[in-house]
């Protein structure tokens, strides 16, 4: 079936004519009459993809339009197209603009779900993806790697997009130089809204990477402008810039825990953008600096709490003659007219110098290499509770001049850096929500550096040719834009706020109906148990969230008699369960808690609290691939099991892992054989900065008897351990925990009788993974 | 004395007022009154210096001229005006000129002669030093470095000049990069005449170096074109480009023994330049390619004969993740619309590979990452004998594409990369002196790669637009330009061509006046000594070229008592000795031949042939620093003395040695008890191809028998070594020669007899000098 008819075009295109007239298209159903039209499509066509799901298609847009003429494929009613299953949307030839899509419960056959080529001949170039969705379109297995939009060519456009949900590996977007087609291609990604991404739980979870090592010696002049990044977590870098004269302009970087960082590649602009963070999450980072001749200015850091690789601005030490993929020297960098506004000590140097582990890493390792000709000037620090250090230097900062600097430190003394930080009291205004600005001009005069004059607009673009001031903001009068109004971002059709609806409870009496109970019910909702014995005899899978509890603690038991090695609650993909109040028994044969074996195309959560374990091999395995950026077991035994947390078969050694944070509060483990808490990282990678367990006011009695490796609490490779308040008693073990010295590893107030003891061992020997 | 005048402008400015009008200006005699000038002068203004010596002056030039009113500093009369001694000049500010300065006599007692800055704040840009030569501007000492035109600042201009006769370390010119400041510089280097550059004897003997590879990520943009470089033979780069985006254009690289290399940074312009070999040097090189995004195009090369690193394209094997000063892989190269005529096998690819050196060098030194991405495609070659390889396979081109190459192999069948290089039988047509290119267009079409569209000139400028066709030359009825035609580069009022003069031969009976006759002569004369013994008290200064020669071989005796440890010959700077015929006697303390011990500012050289040598120390003694092209020592016989040939005092391993060739044909060596011949080259340095011994058809007999290092002739680290047709007698040492297989080392038919061997080792660990 094939209708032609006339349609009114509303969207509003990057690439677009001028005349906004009606024209004629044709709207198509199935991926036969889309694959004809494109076929026959001339320049100023369009094409229009009838509403509903359109599943499994492979769309190979190849086509020639014209400046001023592109051929369009949109969507009948926008939101009312979706794409779904096995799908993806490539682009060959010039001026080709798609609109309107949204990709949802599938995922990619190929390197991306959006792809600027056909195949290596085919080329786009001038294309647009641009008012689409893309959401959770993972592959089925986190090391299963793709993008979801790959951008070759020249001059193609992503723009007005909401992209959210990706946990599989891989960033979210690439821009790839590998042939001269490729380089100088001025690509535009903008005015985009990118929504969660969460920890991956190892490297390779960027959001934007531009180029790559192999590449970093290419121009590229990408262009990211006006986007929202909003909690952007997936690792420690937001933004990988990997190759030269990228420009990062006006973006609103929102409690995302990762920072820009210019990896690799040079000269690259960063002016302009929003870096607000909650006060308190360290990971929320800024801008990290590696390489040479980069320009930092009129940027503006809101609330950052984020140190050493994460602080607002993190400059590295670089390898002295660096190989081409670990680290070159900062030189010749510009840091001016930006504000700091409660970013304690926002500047730090040398971040990454790793001197000290000079005796368990090749000399090709050592980050000694300090900044060089970086000049930092006419910025405004204003600190509401004064900082001691307003610069971190971790390693001397011998090779940057302060100039023209100011910094409100409530009187708190710090060091000037031979007058380039001035002291001055003065008060700020609030311009806009978290936009706090110096309350009027500074009297202090810019320094002018080597083609500062370039510098010629602010932060909200107002020029600084008259009445200049230090800081980001010029016009303290003005007021600014709306940085956090979604409106502004990402589709005109779509939002991304969900109504909140109310939880529904759920009760249940009998186990033979807890499957179905659960089932029916909604993200969200409760299943209360009724007090007594509930008979389990198959694994109750957990797809969505969803919390299992009982009306009294201790009254309520789950037994569960299914088949050895399956586990009474099985967490699949989206997967958040909480339990509560629940007693948890097995046949010793079994798993309280285990994910998938495959599959876990995302993320799982559990949080037990509560509960009592027992009689089980496992209380919890996760498999390989799988993740949970939370598992919280709190007020909980776990007793006569066989294993107790097992997260641990991540051993490829590429830096992953399989929780983001385990937290143990006010437990018992009595009587676990090995594995008691077993959370493992494997791989070198000084940026990822991964894995935390908090394990606190528990005890641990007559465990580890069967542990091979003689540590009852594992936790190799993780970078933030912190072991206190503890009671280890009567445990046959050689060590309570083996601790890494050089990260974020503690422990305190530990009583420890008859059990191992706790060795800390400053640099770990790690298999490098570069 | 200071008067002021009218100068009618006559010289040919780059930068100069679009009107020739008479000018006032102001004549100034010394350097107080220069410098007075220079402090007030005012856009537009003329500064001439008086004809004469300028003896000991570091001219600061530092004022602030404007566009199409620079201020100049110029001559009395060109050609007239010398710099001499201690002197320098150095520019800072705007649109300077200084027109017409000779430098000789003398040297610079800072970085450079000619200097564009005055300190790191004085930079120089829109200046130009211009119709003006420098002439053996050497420091006093070779490893004392400098160079003589140092570029810093942006848009500096080096034009219309004659260069020649550097010796000493440090390449000619060069371009900083290192600071903001200095990228993109846009710098000129055109229509200067490099004259000869002698073999440094290592390295650091570069006529241009753009950048280093600290700063091989800066943009550079410096463009040189239409000079003349005429027997650069400093080392095996003649232009050494570590940075970005440079140009080569319509250059003349004539019997110069080097190649223009991309050693570092990427996306560089090579088009349109001549490479003229003589058929038969090995060492006149073409284009070394390292790094990515190359275009060579429109080039011509003619009887080149280099091989690896010296063939006329070399593009080599990098290192995987190589280090930043060692070698990146090749990527994304384009070599089009070039001709070869008479280069045999003028493309080699995986130049560089050392795979079977693995065991004897680091990982980080083995280049193994083969050429990416790179495409050959519209190229003719003409061979007048038939090759039997036109591509040479260091390791496997299989990251290169061949297209629409045409041979004239001459019939010899050749592998055709899959018809990428097609066999055409086409006739010659000279169009210039040296300039061969195809009789007719070829009936070849083009090969339309991506932005072939770009190469829209030819080598001689014509149009491609219509009438295209491959090869460097479209229109086969033009006729080329002079290259050759001197007068096309360097100053308008100089000539480096000198008339011949007739040698005179001095007779000389006596030993007492033979000094003082040497004073006498002049550049090429002959001293003819009668038959007879003449006594010599005294070392002989010898600081000219030089014969002295007696009318008949064994009748005449020059017989030395000056002091222990004193050469009967002392070789100055510039002092070209040839001896013939003359037997030369000592008492066992001094040397024959030696260097001076220090100050050797320039090269000495050596000829000795029909002569004995006895009862001496040494031979010969080469001190550290010295270096002579050429020592040639032939029908002579050293005997009794305690030690030969000693050419080995350059150990500090950074890839030194004291003499390019060292030929010794048929000697005989009697009684020479250590450091018989002793020729070292320290440092491992791959692609300098140093050192040169020729031993053939030579006796030694009861040498070497205190010799410590146990071997006899000893030429560790020299590159070409041929010991062949020798007779080894009776000398009492372990190994006649250690040679260096993996290198030009070989031997055949020596007879060895009661003496140690010769011992081929494929691999000499030698120390890293990177």
């Amino acid at each position: 079936m094939k209708k032609f008819f006339l349609l009114v075009l509303v969207a509003s295109f990057i690439v677009s004519c001028n005349n906004n007239s009606v024209k004629s298209g044709v709207l198509v159903t199935d991926i036969s009459e889309l694959n004809a039209s494109i076929e026959k499509a001339q320049p100023g066509d369009i094409i229009t993809l009838a509403n509903g799901v359109w599943k499994d298609v492979e769309i190979k847009f190849k086509a020639e339009g014209a400046v001023n003429k592109p051929i369009t494929i949109n969507v009948e009613t926008p939101g009312e197209v979706f794409i779904e299953g096995v799908s993806s949307l490539k682009f060959g030839g010039n001026y080709l603009v798609v609109d309107g899509l949204h990709f949802r419960n599938g995922y990619s056959p190929d390197e991306a779900v959006v792809i600027f080529r056909i195949d290596k001949e085919t080329i786009a170039n001038h294309c647009t993806f641009t008012n689409s969705v893309i959401e959770d379109f993972n592959k089925m297995s986190r090391d299963d790697s793709d993008r979801w939009i790959q951008f070759w060519g020249r001059h193609n456009t992503l723009s007005n997009c909401y992209i959210t949900g990706k946990t599989n590996r891989g960033p979210t977007i690439r821009v790839d130089l590998k042939g001269n087609e490729h380089i100088s291609n001025y690509h535009q990604i903008v005015n985009n809204h990118f929504g969660p991404r969460p920890p991956k739980g190892g490297a390779s979870g960027e959001t934007i990477q531009i180029g790559d090592s192999y590449s970093s010696m290419s121009p590229s002049y990408t262009m990211v402008a006006n986007n929202l990044f909003e909690e952007c977590n997936g690792e420690v870098e937001i933004i990988s810039s990997k190759t030269n004269f990228n420009e990062f302009r006006n973006n609103v970087f929102y409690k995302s825990e990762g920072s820009l960082v210019t990896r690799h590649g040079n000269y690259c602009t960063i002016d302009g953008n929003y870096f607000i963070g909650d006060g308190e999450n360290e990971n929320i980072g800024g801008i990290r600096i590696i390489n040479t001749g980069h320009w930092v200015t009129n940027n503006y850091f809101f609330n950052l709490k984020g140190k050493s690789f994460r602080s607002p601005l993190a400059v590295m030490n670089g390898i002295p003659k660096s190989p081409l993929n670990r680290y070159n020297q900062v030189t010749d960098v510009v840091v001016a007219y930006n504000t700091y506004i409660n970013c304690d000590a926002p500047w730090q140097f040398g971040v990454g110098q790793n001197l000290a582990q000079k005796d368990v890493l090749p000399a090709s390792e050592i980050r000694s290499a300090r900044p060089l000709r970086t000049i930092v000037a006419n910025n405004v620090l204003y600190n509401e509770v004064g900082a001691e250090k307003l610069v971190v230097e971790h390693d001397k900062a011998d090779g940057v001049i302060f100039k023209s600097n100011v910094v409100n430190n409530q009187g708190v003394p710090f060091n000037d850096y031979d007058g380039g930080i001035q002291n001055v009291s003065f008060d700020l205004s609030e311009v806009g929500e978290n936009i706090l600005v110096q309350a009027s001009n500074l009297d202090v005069e810019a320094y002018k550096g080597f083609e500062f004059e370039k510098i010629s607009k602010d932060l909200f673009g107002n020029s600084r040719n008259s009445n200049n001031s230090i800081g980001a903001v010029v016009n303290t009068n003005a007021s600014s834009p709306s940085i956090l109004d979604k409106s502004k971002y990402g589709p005109s059709w779509y939002s991304d706020e969900v109504e909140a609806s109310e939880a529904k409870t759920i009760e249940v009496t009998d186990g033979d109906n807890l499957q179905e109970k659960i089932d029916e019910a909604s993200n969200g909702d409760i299943i209360l148990l009724k007090d007594g014995v509930l008979n389990v005899n198959k694994s109750l899978v957990i797809s969505k969230g969803i919390t299992i509890k009982a009306e009294n603690v201790s009254k309520t038991s789950l037994n569960y008699s299914g088949e050895a090695n399956t586990p009474l609650f099985e967490l699949h993909p989206k997967g958040f369960l909480i339990v509560e109040s629940v007693n948890l028994k097995g046949n010793g044969t079994q798993q309280a808690f285990a994910s998938l074996k495959e599959n876990m195309y995302t993320h799982f959560g559990l949080s037990v609290s509560n509960c009592e374990i027992t009689d089980f091999n496992f209380a919890l395995k996760a498999y390989k691939q799988s993740f949970a950026e939370r598992i919280t077991i709190e007020n909980t035994s776990i007793s006569n099991c066989n294993n107790g947390l097992e997260l641990s078969e991540e051993t490829n050694d590429r830096g992953d892992y399989n929780t983001e944070y385990l937290t143990i509060i006010n437990c018992k483990f009595n009587n676990v054989n090995e594995n008691v808490i077993d959370y493992y990282r494997g791989g070198y990678d000084e940026s990822t900065i991964g894995g935390n367990l908090i394990l606190t006011n528990s005890t641990f009695t007559n465990c580890g008897g069967k542990e091979q490796n003689g540590i009852l609490i594992n936790t190799r490779g993780i970078v933030n351990v912190d072991i206190s308040d503890n009671t280890f008693k009567n445990n046959p073990i050689k060590l309570v925990a083996l601790l890494w010295g050089a990260k974020n590893n503690s422990h305190a107030n530990n009583t420890i009788s008859n059990s191992g003891k706790i060795v800390v061992e400053e640099n770990l020997k790690l298999k490098l993974m570069y």
